[in-house]
């Protein structure tokens, strides 16, 4: 028996002692270091790039500019529209326009200085508004209308007769600032050709299957002489979802120069990549019955999605479809719209798409309530949506944990006798939420299964593994340890697991909508147990008695392979709903805050995070995930924002000047699992590496309210923000008074 | 199409442009570099170590001596004599003694001198005779009696009845030299320990399979804790196939110090680890009847073994059994003496314990011959011994493609103008040979499959082959894609070929007695088969379409393994014989010998080698074994052989003084494939790499015969050697015109 159990991550010790094997880590003969020259400019043509110069500086052995590589690309099929190099237009400061190779990095980087690019300025737009009022300053030519990336609007049943007839309405504006995902290790990649024209791509990607189509594609090489391998990653959070410039230059200046390339992003290059949170502007109307179920919810979205489309379409779907549990409504609309902006690009952020949108809605539902009189966390469970039902989009709720959360928050929390009572400045604050458990369909539409793992027993008693998915630290390689030995019987620590290499391993689509453990964890299950069925038949004393009896009946090798193939679920709309899930994840939180009143200098005391992740596979790891998500939620409400000048710059790209919180910035966490069994998840598995990161939010909203009285629908919650809304407190009691 | 084809090797551009891994490329941050202490005597009692003054060397480690590693161990189960490090005795100068790692080479060089050794001399017996003459002075106490490694002796028929009625007999004692493989990759092993205990050893050895079971008893690890992964291998020809001081004393260092461990073996110490070829005399009577049908056999040999078993229990039993082909006799005796002797071990050497025997077989059945005024091609071809049919010892031979060779070697070399009419000091010889296909019995007694290959396909078109197989140059990495080509339409180039890693590859036995081939090319082909049937079923215009289409269908990662099964092969006594194959190849070689009569000085002009491998899988591969095979042979034909003073020291253990030819050396040699498609191997294909070293030195041989008129018995036939002969010819013919 070992699923269920704790058990520490495989990888750890190789983590911890620095045995392990990062991307930067590989190094070989000859290697060439490349650099990327990025455009100053936010918004400008490119008249000319003239490389001429910096190939004569010594040590520079390649130049490559972007009609080398002239193809667009991106992970979604329908929104392809990134080039590594730039050849017509730059897109925001930091757009890559040329790569130099060379003998070490500081000669690449003088070479940069060399590179004459003429460039014709143009208007840049810089947030969304000026998007949508300005379509004749095209950000990106692969928008169809003006600047739209995607633009969503679905509506269930009558919204606005609905509101017009409720009990209680709750109808603001709020606004999500954006942040990334700020990964201790940069991006970089590493390319070989071997003398047979091979490529291998080392990269700190949490997409190598993506990857390799586009690799492929981009560079003309048929995939089977593609190889792309995933090292160890020091942090990726979505923000190593995407193909990246670095990748692209490194192969192709392996194929031109016939020498191992490798590229490091610097931290402020990391910055660049971004690929974080969305700015959302949001809108949202939630409407009461007089008895507190939710009538409307009205969902009008504005999302800053800077130069490219990265995952954008889908976060344009997901804003809208993820806000739909875990309460019952039957009266929904949502209308969102992603557009381009002279911005680093957004893209897929822990919590993808719906982290903005249901910061709005929790605490409107606050709000709302509060004009009903009913308790938050009573308001939540009378809209319970309850299990196996179909939400109003379609999405098929399986089993759901949600009640159990709140029962586990409210009273660790001690929040019946403390909410309210703790005093100015301290308060209490509930939320919940709904995650997936990966999306129903592949990104590119195909019959063959999402993920796949093959298993190989050998005679010694040692299993291999052989698994497509990337191991980002949500820890699935450990997981893959524990099913063997749950299905095999075999020890935990006796298993192999060879990983994200696309030539040795399986396919799996990638580590990204918590997709990971639900699908893998199913593959893996499979495989085991056509082994597991052969072993029981041959009998054995030992584990690799049991395996050598079985090979010798099978005259083979011991090997089986397994698949998650895509669930046709029932419900949703046009045949499936975009973004919809085969489980979906729950989340209560409750936070304490403290608030100093004359300063607005406030903290997050602490968080209690009750999450239903169906069955800890792992509870260390769930654990782990769940501090992990609180943490990330929580730095968002404080402090991370992506900030520009007028000019598109970015403020400060580096860990001094975009504060994460430390250490001693991050409240007591205390995690809480509860276990609801799905019946479509491995060993009744969903996800837990993201849902838990969105309850945070609203939660220290709610909380801050509950300690002084102020409604904040702005991110961060900086103390100036707080200090402000104080002051319009105190003048609103004064006027009261007065 | 693609089995038959001529392909060049996968790893031919890695070998040749400097990118390949070998052993000694693998290198570890803190690793530390281990050299051994070798006996200064041929035969002593161990009475103290002291590595106390050792380890006060500032850049030592830590020191090994025999009591951390007492269990003894060797590839066959029955024999396990040897130890990593000596405790009690040291039996050969050069026998290992204790170990030192430090932080360079140089410091554990060093540090060797600094330890203290008391030594006690014992009388030591350097020849087998020696060793049977005094059983009291005991070598190896694994001996049950005497000095006596294996004693076999068999008869059939009544061999001296048969001897005594024969038309011509021959009968001599022969003399065959010592030599060793001097593979230009000096042994190197580096061992590493992760956090978590687990072992892997990198070892430039043929046998990954035994050296993971030894490593794992010797160290007293689970075998589950232990890896033996096998890089490229710069040459083994059997001088790789035991288990060797330098891996267990790297293990149990790393495992002692935490740190990593590389011994990298000088060009002596090479030479120290020997398990070269077994000096053999031999007693060999050939008896003809009139007819020149042969009617008795008789084969009587004493082997100097050195001071450990190695392979030895094998080269008694081989030295007899394979020689009953290619010539059809039903009178048989042999009787082997396998000695040890206080010298370096012997082993397997190319043509492992048959070409010694071999070469007196043929040179007698020539001189048998001649006393019947028999051509020495058409004595041969009158005993042919056919196709399915059993010799003499049970041993069943299926198809045989003998007659072909020697037709081909007869026209190729204008055998019937040129042979007896070159003039004086040139001439022409003949000599066939049989050898077998690997051994139909594992080494140690077991069901499972000997050989096991893991097939996955890619939706990219990719094959990814897990072989546990050791390519060791004989190219089988190279046929495993072409029979994935041939079994599924791939492209040959498209496949990844994961080779000799106990923990991701399938068992495979190892890379000795020409088993590899066949063995494991069944395996493939099996598991290729059932892959084809799936993408047959499932179409696609490409075979990457068929891929796809087929894990559609699959709804998993498309995988299957094959084995290679123990076949219970027909014949035999005793329920098989030692030695037995599933199917065996045969030579036949015409050479041509230039003899300067006044100084004895001769050279091999030429060798035409016909060699019925059965199947060519990829003639290109084939040739190169019948060239390296010949090439071999001509060269213990002409100069190798180890020598020692009368102490037991090793004379000259450097590739200076211990010659072998240059390309300056190397007589031409005309290569040709006979195919006789054998019903047992894959695609027909038998053994091609040890067989052709046979018949090379009998060959050569009988060619100088011709030339001069001299029986030559004892290698290396030396100038000197062959102008005593010449001069023995003379007063010969002095005296019979006198």
């Amino acid at each position: 028996m070992s699923v269920g159990d704790r058990f520490p991550k495989i990888d750890g010790v190789a983590k911890a002692d620095g045995s392990g094997i990062y991307a930067d880590d590989i190094s070989f003969p000859r290697m060439l270091h490349a650099k990327l020259l990025r455009s100053p400019h936010a918004h400008a043509r490119i008249r000319g790039i003239d490389v001429s110069e910096a190939l004569k500086l010594p040590g520079v052995i390649a130049a490559l500019t972007g009609d080398e590589l002239p193809l667009k690309y991106g992970v979604i099929p329908w929104t392809q529209d990134e080039q590594a190099l730039a050849t017509e237009k730059v897109r925001f400061v930091g757009d890559e326009v040329a790569c130099i190779a060379a003998l070490d990095e500081r000669t690449a980087e003088d070479a940069l200085k060399l590179i004459r690019v003429e460039y014709e300025v143009l208007p840049a737009v810089l947030s969304p508004e000026e998007a949508l009022a300005h379509p004749e300053i095209k950000v990106n030519e692969k928008a169809k209308v003006g600047n739209i990336t995607k633009h969503v609007n679905l509506q269930f049943g009558d919204v606005d007769r609905a509101v017009a007839g409720a009990a209680a309405i709750a109808h603001e504006t709020y606004a999500y600032a954006g942040s990334t995902h700020a990964p201790i290790e940069p991006h970089c990649a590493v390319a070989r050709v071997d003398a047979d024209g091979n490529l291998t791509i080392w990269s700190s990607t949490q997409i190598p299957h993506y990857l390799h189509r586009e690799l492929s594609r981009v560079l003309g090489l048929s995939p089977a002489k593609v190889r792309v391998i995933q090292p160890l990653l020091g942090g990726a959070f979505g923000g190593k979802s995407d193909p990246f410039s670095l990748e692209f230059c490194v192969a192709k200046l392996a194929l031109k120069t016939g020498r191992p390339v490798k590229i490091l992003f610097t931290r402020e290059e990391v910055f660049y990549a971004h690929r974080g949170r969305h700015p959302m502007k949001m809108d949202v109307t939630v409407a009461l019955e007089s008895d507190g179920r939710i009538a409307a919810v009205d969902n009008k979205i504005l999302i800053d999605g800077g130069a490219y489309a990265s995952f954008g379409m889908i976060t344009a779907y997901y804003a809208g479809q993820l806000l739909t549990g875990p309460y019952r409504f039957g009266t929904y609309r949502f209308d969102s719209y992603r557009m381009y902006t002279n911005k680093p690009p957004c893209g897929p952020k822990r919590g993808h798409g719906s982290v903005q949108p249901r910061f709005a809605f929790e605490v409107a539902l606050d709000e709302a309530a509060e004009k009903l009189g009913l308790d938050p966390i009573e308001v939540r469970r009378r809209n319970f949506i309850g299990e196996e039902v179909d939400t109003v989009n379609g999405q098929r709720i399986t089993s759901n944990g949600f009640l159990k959360c709140l029962d586990l928050v409210e009273q660790a929390s001690g929040w019946r006798e403390r909410r309210g009572k703790l005093g100015p400045g301290r308060g209490l604050g509930v939320a919940g939420s709904m995650y997936i458990s990966g999306t129903a369909y592949p990104v590119y539409p195909n019959e063959m299964p999402q993920s796949g793992v093959l298993v190989k027993l050998d005679r010694s008693g040692r299993v291999a593994i052989f698994s497509g998915a990337s191991d980002i630290g949500q820890g699935i390689n450990t997981l893959l340890c524990q099913i063997a030995a749950q299905e095999l019987g075999c020890d935990p620590r006796h298993v192999t697991v060879v990983a994200a290499d696309t030539d040795l391993t399986p396919v799996d689509l990638g580590a990204y909508s918590s997709r990971v453990t639900f699908m893998v964890g199913l593959a893996a299950q499979e495989a085991c147990e056509k082994l597991a069925a052969k072993l029981q038949a041959a009998g054995g004393a030992t584990f690799a008695e049991a395996c050598q009896k079985a090979e010798a009946i099978e005259g083979a090798p011991l090997a089986a392979s397994g698949g998650y193939r895509t669930q046709k679920l029932g419900g949703g709309y046009r045949g499936g709903t975009i973004g919809a899930s085969p489980a979906y994840s729950f989340t209560a939180h409750v936070a304490e805050v403290s608030v100093d009143e004359e300063t607005g200098i406030w903290k997050v005391e602490r968080i209690w995070a009750a999450h239903d992740c169906g069955k800890a596979l792992n509870p260390t790891l769930v654990e782990g995930q769940i501090e992990g998500s609180v943490y990330m939620g929580a730095a968002e409400a404080q402090m991370e924002e992506m900030v520009y000048n007028e000019k598109g710059l970015l403020f400060g790209p580096s860990l001094l000047d975009y504060r994460i919180p430390t250490s001693m910035d991050t409240p007591d966490l205390q995690a809480m699992i509860v276990e609801s069994n799905d019946p479509n998840g491995p060993y009744g598995a969903k996800e837990a590496g993201e849902g838990p990161l969105h309850a945070a939010i609203p939660a220290i909203a709610n909380a801050l309210y509950d300690a002084c009285g102020i409604r904040i629908r702005e991110l961060p919650f900086y103390p100036q923000r707080v200090l402000k809304l104080l002051r319009e407190r105190g003048r609103k009691e004064e006027e009261r008074v007065a």
